[in-house]
């Protein structure tokens, strides 16, 4: 069997997933399969299937292999040899074909998914957490009288966290738009919000004030902010994703010592690259955007490269659900650094020690500086 | 005779030209031809002409050929051998060679232009008609009393245009931009837009309720409607014609059973490509697009199909006023084509099956599915 | 020593730079090199250095031959080698290397900084002044006592400006955002402006009334207006800066007879070029932005070039503080320009001869047509 996954051996280190989410713990059938290819929550449109888009390509590409099957083999062929081998074996199959050496897991996301232990030990890599601000705020909710005691009991929790998570992470951009009042709320304003919530039977939390008072908690601990910003399910309005948007919240939060990332950012990505270049605390994050795009990763990647520094543009798969969307991330992200780079020293605009030198650090070494992670893992 | 133009032997099957106008029924001056070569209603700057644009440049580059001429042959020398042959042969030898199998002529459009049936007929093609609301509601206007025969006169004017036409046309970014309520009026706003307008002397329509009023109506018919979208002539205002502000009309028409399809969409045809990713019912269209960016179009079609469903883009022209730009649309959407799927395929990111089979999505099968077209047209 | 910047000798004329600023006199400090590096003004993050971005390694790719080093040579041993040349020779060779034949400088910048004259000189060039309106319009302020004194020492300021600048520039952006009001503010408005103004001790002008004021004293001379659009300083709201949002200025404008030239652009550059498509009096600029992006300059020129009339486009280095940026902005447009035309031509879908033909136009044409400059330089 030839794995034509660009693997451990094109001169990266074990690339750190910065972004990720864990996967199902049980084999899906073929339609939950289809819907894990797309950030669509609804059916496919008639006559349509979402094998056919550049994510539903790139798994038939890159996977099959992997399960002793031809690149590019049917949909069902595949899938009925994923069911054949089960979904410990094909987990540990393409996982450990990534090259990835840390996962960083978003643990916000519902189903019976793998933890950050577990996915990180299909893989031999190390787990890390992430802790998603939203999800924590209605979990700590439900576990109190009033909003004088939400609010201990969520500054207690985001306490908490930030010594066990790595980062926290943010969806204001689906719950409210990334156009926030940049300051945080004040007491007031936060308990009348919770108050309100309560009394409206917590439902989704989407309050502005809250939002942003999230976000300043998260801040005030330290850890990095991931920010959602740019492309996702249909729950989003994808200009009011733009991260540019979020200019006021970077100004206000410039002398905090807190840096944010920028997440998935497509197809704003120049945007983001843009706030990587001018504000020092701002990073952005190449995730979902290279393995939603197939063969134009090359070029989506080369545009992030436009403006943003080269210290601070970060890998991740933000893979979610199935095993194949973290061999997917990793080797189109594989792919296109080497084609980008490898352009750009044959013409000799680059060196080809920098281009060594920058693919790393967007590969690993920049994420080990943000997160304050250990040089190298030790061995899994 | 050469001619250069890659033609029905390129293996796609004869397109379906999902959006166009027709073409000029007499010989245009020079100064009217180059003024098609343009979306401006203005005159060119001084020491600039129209034939120095990407379109002009396409124009030389496919059309000469089949008028005898070596391509890019000076405009005069172009123009010159047009007279010469006549509108009608001019038009029969490119149309001629677009294998263009299908023509939705959008009909609209002001001028001494031929219908879709005679330019079908030119081309050796099928004729369709795409009915513009905006126009049939200022039709409809010119011939009623008041508020209320209007609106039962318009009721009418929609339900028969449904029976003929395969499809309507919003062209609600122009007259208002896409921020639209995503609401249907009720029927006293309604009412009430009417009387104000024809109080108003019936100028060109404008009111935001009324075109929202449009919009609903078609969509009550079951027949695609086509959008707007991007850019257009300089009546328009760009940032308001963003599809993404689409995204609540796109919410609120989900469970209608109505297609929308997106037109044009540049600068913004990633956001189009997005919305016709997580929404079933939303499609995008390629056509003017492609035939203003010249050599560019191969990558423009490449950035459509990083989110597009490949089962969701269509194919268009745009033409308008000149067969000279139903061969360039066909010739440049060929060639982009020809050159983004050779590539994928080359590189082993997709199957020559996959190629071909979306190709032929693109080219024709999802027009034909979206429209309800016979799966082929009979031999004209 | 081989100079491997492609110069005078590609077919090019000189180079007409039509938006630039002066150089640092002295040597620089090597945190101040790097700072002109980047439009940021703030440090670089922990752990990164502003010359691990695409325009230092552009300086490091192109100027370190000019001063008989090896290309791509690490940034301390090229910075010793400057301060061994000294400013003077620096500049000398670098600027002399760049092929430019006029420089139109911005003036409005602060720093010990060369002047139009001195700056062509060390180039071998012709320079013109471009006066900038905000700066303008604060040093006027300085020496009056009352608002009535200052609009008529402003009327002065730019009717003596208009005899000796060759352009007006405003940079609105930075100081307000770019959906300004398009109509000119009335007298009585423009004084009630400038008394708040001065009563608030003449901080930074960012009053939109005035900025809006300044724009229409200047577009009143016929000179041709520069506008600050897209990416710049933190200074800028990026959003704010989309040059869409200048559609109603630019139809306000559009009977003046005062061309409006859009800088930078990007990344909204397609917006940009769609504008000056439409409107006759419309021009766009791709300084700075190539600069920026190193081997990216190709496909961001190629993305100028998909609706910008081709005698709409202009070239500039945008400059500033260090002569490396006039080295690098000349390098990467000629680098670029050759690549998208060299592509073109060689696809056949340009023939030789427009292509040479474009290329003067975008390298000096059209900025000796637009700014009234002789047809050519006289000899140095």
């Amino acid at each position: 069997m030839t794995v034509n996954v660009p693997g451990p051996d094109d001169g990266l280190p074990p690339l750190v997933d910065h972004h990720c989410h864990g996967v199902l713990r049980h084999e899906p059938d073929p339609g939950t399969f289809a819907a894990y290819l797309t950030e669509s929550d609804r059916p496919p449109a008639a006559g349509t299937t979402f094998f056919d888009t550049q994510t539903g390509f790139a798994v038939r590409r890159w996977c099959p292999p992997l399960l002793d099957l031809p690149a590019h083999c049917p949909p069902d062929r595949y899938l009925a040899r994923r069911r054949e081998l089960g979904p410990d074996e094909t987990r540990r199959r393409l996982l450990g074909a990534t090259g990835i050496g840390a996962y960083l897991v978003d643990t916000g996301l519902p189903g019976d998914l793998t933890g950050p232990g577990e996915t990180a030990e299909a893989g031999r890599g190390t787990g890390y957490e992430i802790v998603r601000l939203e999800a924590l705020a209605e979990r700590t909710a439900l576990g109190v009288r009033d909003a004088e005691e939400f609010t201990h009991a969520l500054d207690t929790a985001i306490h908490h966290a930030s010594r066990t998570a790595v980062a926290f992470k943010s969806v204001a951009a689906y719950r409210h738009g990334l156009a926030l009042n940049p300051l945080p709320p004040t007491p007031g304003q936060v308990h009348t919000a919770v108050r309100d919530w309560m009394a409206a039977g917590l439902s989704r939390l989407t309050d502005p004030v809250l939002l942003r008072h999230l976000v300043w908690q998260a801040i005030a601990t330290g850890r990095p902010l991931q920010l959602h910003t740019g492309f996702g399910d249909p729950d989003l309005r994808l200009d009011r994703a733009d991260p540019a948007l979020l200019t006021d919240l970077v100004r206000a939060t410039a002398g905090t010592g807190t840096d944010l990332v920028l997440l998935h950012c497509y197809p704003y990505h120049r945007h983001a690259a843009y706030l990587a270049n001018v504000f020092p605390h701002v990073y952005a994050d190449v995730g979902l955007t290279l393995t939603h795009t197939g063969p134009r990763a090359t070029a989506v990647l080369a545009e992030f490269l436009e403006l943003a520094p080269f210290g601070k543009l970060l890998f991740s798969t933000d893979a979610y659900g199935l095993p194949e969307l973290y061999l997917v991330g990793a080797a189109l992200f594989r792919t296109a650094l080497a084609s980008v780079l490898g352009d750009w020293t044959a013409s000799g605009a680059w060196s080809a020690d920098d281009a060594r030198r920058v693919g790393a650090m967007i590969a690993a070494d920049t994420a080990r500086r943000v997160y304050g992670l250990p040089a190298s893992e030790p061995p899994g």
